[in-house]
């Protein structure tokens, strides 16, 4: 029995990101693929709006590569997730009190999280799609909060929190939309995409 | 700073359940605890509502280990899990073309999946909730099907497939509700419920 996506194999997968969660969900999709770091600066037009900028930063990280890094031969995934709440895009928290008050922000509220993945084949075309998943927060004590940021330090995480972590488990009462999509990677979405490219 | 159940520390909590994915959940919310298995017939009268199913058993689960395992200054966590699909209750699948059967039938249209949980501290009256989640597939081939049943043999997995496996993350197009549910335990819903005992 083959993997439905066994015709990838003609290319050197290559997924352009640092995350460890969207390395483990492209590994659950059961594609084999090497890792490569690549360093954009991840700025955006100030008059983007909030839905337009993982698409952005994920075509952005998908041009450079291919413009000077891309070998004859690769395919190559690149990512980028934001949370838009109150209208507002929320990246990395720079600092403890920072992540405080994103997750008193998020508490008791529904926010979005929005993922954009590229994908180029070949020194071809980029195609880059762009997914949205609604994240609903129960209240959360000030104690909790705290214990989640002194415990985890969720710095590198869009928002201060992994939904896949003790705060995503406790906090969260429901989302709609892709959960993995959540945690870095619109799965279903891109299965979709790279079963067109094969 | 201290974990916001700190208070549980004062029981032993025992998870009688064998699902591995349950036993993950559990420790992910922080909570230290023993596993052991409860052997009841499941077997539950012809003419409940398929949404009461899940709930009535974890409960019978949670009596049987009260009324015969118990011991004082425990806690015990039971629970049940079972996917809806026309109006039906699904359970384990009975063989591989039984498999294909249910994911065939999950294919292309939305299910719920419902998962009760049981707590009884020290012997005094068990408390049973119950959560709903609605989880969509998109249309399977049936080349996807029997890779996965083939490759996966979800025989332990009420309605044929693990939503964090390979099926789960390239078929299913969106859910509404709790993921985790989904695995096995509606861990928001579960905190709230250990919150009230301690």
């Amino acid at each position: 029995m083959e993997n439905p996506l066994e015709n990838l194999k003609k290319y050197s997968v290559v997924l352009a990101s640092g995350s460890p969660r969207r390395r483990e969900l492209l590994a659950m999709m059961g594609v084999e693929f090497d890792v490569r770091s690549v360093d954009v600066d991840e700025t955006y037009p100030e008059h983007l709006a909030p839905e337009d900028v993982a698409p952005y930063l994920s075509e952005l990280k998908a041009r450079h590569y291919r413009d000077n890094l891309m070998q004859s031969g690769q395919l190559v995934i690149t990512a980028d997730t934001v949370v838009i709440a109150q209208g507002r895009v929320l990246g990395k928290p720079v600092s403890k009190e920072d992540a405080v008050k994103m997750l008193r922000m998020l508490s008791g509220s529904t926010h979005q999280v929005v993922t954009g993945v590229s994908v180029c084949a070949d020194l071809r075309e980029i195609s880059t799609i762009s997914v949205s998943t609604q994240v609903t927060f129960a209240s959360l004590t000030d104690s909790e909060i705290d214990y989640y940021v002194e415990r985890y330090r969720p710095m590198d995480k869009a928002g201060a929190y992994g939904i896949q972590e003790w705060i995503g488990c406790i906090g969260i009462s429901s989302i709609q939309g892709s959960f993995y999509n959540v945690m870095g990677l619109p799965t279903h979405r891109l299965y979709q995409l790279l079963a067109q490219k094969v």
